[in-house]
């Protein structure tokens, strides 16, 4: 008996230890331009989506989950290196997001995730769109990531008919066609195709990944997959395209939402389900812009390159049957904590020569603890927008939408809003909290001379065309 | 072996045939004032309901559910009867819905789902709010229902203190007190309690629910369980108020959705969870005007007293482990077929000296096939506001938000939204198809036609106060 007992104990310890030393796999489906009520779990009442709400269902369900930034660029820089885009020069007043004139990409003597999980052997790959530089050396292959396949920025850029697009934009049959843009399909840092065929995108990228995690079953990998879609123009396959019925918006998500379920497929195939942790979020919110052709907020106010609700909170779930314990948050939540977080998970070590801004979620995760981020700073365009604290957020500058050319609203005096009891952002209680006011602005200045140490400026320089 | 078979077979025969005529239990929990957006898998960001969560993934989400009308007497009259109100003399242009003054009811030769569940030998109850006539003559035991419990109008009528109330209604610490309102409390026909202690109110419904689901365990019954809240003013018992840390009106759903799951709870001590369909919904959409103490009808345009989405469309569950098939619904779907849908499952005969409105869902419900509802007349105080088939819905009068004394605006040119391609209906676009604008005004005017024999309004007559 004695014997058993302590064999049991030994048990009970050793799959502890396991369970801990045991370094789960990561993968992170992240979308472009999806909006936070673009899931069915999040409210969407024509896009089907049952592989996602399967993951919200089985796993964590975070309903206040933020990206680092309002537009493409600064949001990327933000999940990959845990810093606010400030501190990495990846944030600009002049130019928002790299283009394919711009000369340089994300400083490489910035850590991102896939170089703090390769110090513990991950095999680590990123397929999809980048947008943190597009040259050779500021690819990839040169952030950590041994493989990449993808795009090296938006799916819109490079357009030889750019004028027409635009005004034609509110049409698919005119804008979805491929030739109109001139993107490469690059592999390592090779263009295998040019232009890239987007309208295979979702379904190439989704046969990448499995093959990826076939690859690498029998060690620890980072799969950070980020969809080049529903960024317009959009683009579905022709098992997808006009399968819903309602409008290719819905086809290109329910393509994705296939995507997602291949890739759980394939853990479940290879074993890997319960030792692996998937992130499904999505870069900022919807390009509103382009009405029916963009997504929904859902309930929140504004979209994508707008510090409301609606331009950075995105529809976030974890999933990890046996590490992470099923739930809905509510708390808050970053895409900046998501290397924090891994580092705990992988034991890996933090950078410990600069600041980070991320949180470590491995007890929410794991126990359903508080979330240890309490506040968050709403940065757009090099600019501090506003904070939120708890369920107070102040705003001192804004935009409604995201228009080219247009410059940012400074306020009058601060808007604050409740995000508890007000979730649209619709009424301003500052005149009955002047002190809550004074306190938060505080804190911003407190910020902003953190952030005071920043690298310069990367997203202006430009250059010049022949 | 023979014997063995034929055995077999016979179980399989009867348990088949068992499932058919051993006619399930039904249950409607139909809040008040409820909006889309208020229930967590409707996509609440903050709301926390997961027992309805877990009955939308058990059973059928329904994303595209209407209701009769608006407004709550009209939409109530709709769901008993499986008419549209204009058909009984329950919406007028005068008074949107009964009062304490008003000297009539749904008239009594109206046929409610109660009184075709009786030929079929159902128990029937009335628990919760009525609002379809107040004067013993009218109330629940007069229209099928064996017992009642519950107020007879509106929760805030008969106040004492309207004018005050309106003016500090953003102030639950003022309005939420059961002393301002003279509204009985009745069971069967008695006033049993005056003014209604309307703090324990969700919890008293609760257990007379429940009482009535244990004293009826041993034949089919019928419960409809129509809450007062959230219509404001807003009441939470001591349990609830203040726990959500995030408004009155989140924790008064956290409450009914307590709720919820009590009767969930009682079928399943009772082994009646596998033989009842529990249907969760709502009465209109969210009471707007009073800001954040009503709630949200998420990504859905306006709320109550509108003929937008946001009025008349319902976070509706069907839930019956074992006879509802688990899926999400996005086809149409109304109240009003609530009567020949619970006609179908129980055998009951559908009433032939009278037009009805409903469709039957029983296939939809029990093998997902197709829904029989293909189109929506949209009414509101009397008018035809608009109509919908399939994607498209067309809007010829409309309200932006429910102001008593303001008319409804009469659009010099018929509005059209593509609802599936444009959730929040923001684009109209009945320039481009006006072939289908033609052909939709002419099923409105057969429609009008149709319902010319109508019942004379009975809302708007009024008793003369001494």
């Amino acid at each position: 008996m004695k014997n058993t007992t302590f064999a049991i104990i030994f048990l009970i310890f050793f799959s502890l230890s396991a369970q801990q030393d045991n370094s789960p796999n990561f993968i992170i489906v992240f979308c472009d331009d999806l909006g936070y009520g673009d899931i069915g779990s999040f409210g969407h009442p024509i896009i089907r989506t049952p592989n996602i709400d399967r993951m919200a269902v089985e796993g964590q369900k975070w309903t206040q989950f933020y990206v680092a930034d309002p537009v493409c660029t600064p949001s990327r820089a933000g999940l990959l290196t845990g810093r606010y885009p400030i501190r990495n020069g990846m944030t600009s007043s002049k130019r928002h997001v790299f283009f394919p004139d711009s000369p340089n990409g994300l400083p490489l003597e910035e850590v991102t995730i896939a170089e703090i999980l390769k110090t513990r052997a991950y095999a680590t790959a990123a397929i999809g769109k980048w947008h943190l530089g597009h040259l050779p050396k500021f690819l990839p292959k040169e952030q950590g990531f041994d493989y990449y396949y993808g795009i090296p920025y938006s799916n819109d850029m490079d357009s030889n008919q750019w004028e027409e697009y635009l005004k034609k934009s509110q049409n698919p049959d005119y804008y979805s066609n491929t030739k109109f843009y001139n993107v490469p399909l690059i592999e390592n840092t090779e263009v295998i195709e040019r232009p890239a065929d987007q309208t295979t995108i979702t379904k190439r990228y989704t046969q990448k990944a499995v093959q990826f995690i076939e690859q690498n079953k029998s060690k620890p990998f980072f799969l950070y997959l980020a969809h080049s879609m529903p960024h317009i123009p959009l683009f579905a396959s022709e098992e997808f395209r006009g399968r819903s019925k309602a409008s290719l918006y819905v086809d290109v998500i329910e393509e994705i939402d296939w995507s997602v379920g291949e890739v759980l497929k394939a853990l479940e195939k290879n074993q890997l389900d319960k030792n692996t942790i998937v992130i499904f979020t999505s870069d900022n919110g919807p390009w509103l812009r382009f009405k029916t052709h963009g997504g929904s907020a859902g309930p929140l106010r504004a979209g994508k390159g707008t510090t409301f609700e609606g331009g950075q909170r995105v529809p976030t779930v974890f999933w990890g049957p046996g590490i992470v314990t099923p739930g809905v948050i509510d708390e808050l939540g970053a895409t900046l904590d998501l290397l924090p977080t891994f580092a705990a998970f992988s034991g890996a070590d933090l950078p410990t020569d600069r600041k980070l801004d991320g949180y470590n979620l491995f007890k929410v995760l794991t126990k359903k603890t508080d979330s240890p981020r309490k506040d968050f700073f709403y940065w757009a365009f090099a600019e501090l927008h506003g904070y939120r604290n708890d369920q107070y957020k102040i705003h001192i500058k804004q935009r409604e939408i995201l228009e080219y050319g247009k410059p940012t609203i400074v306020l009058d005096s601060p808007e604050l809003y409740d995000l508890k009891a007000d979730i649209s952002e619709k009424y301003d209680v500052s005149q009955t909290l002047p002190e809550t006011v004074a306190k938060m602005l505080n804190i911003m200045d407190q910020h902003l001379n953190d952030v005071s140490d920043a690298i310069p400026d990367q997203l202006a320089a430009q250059t010049l065309k022949n």
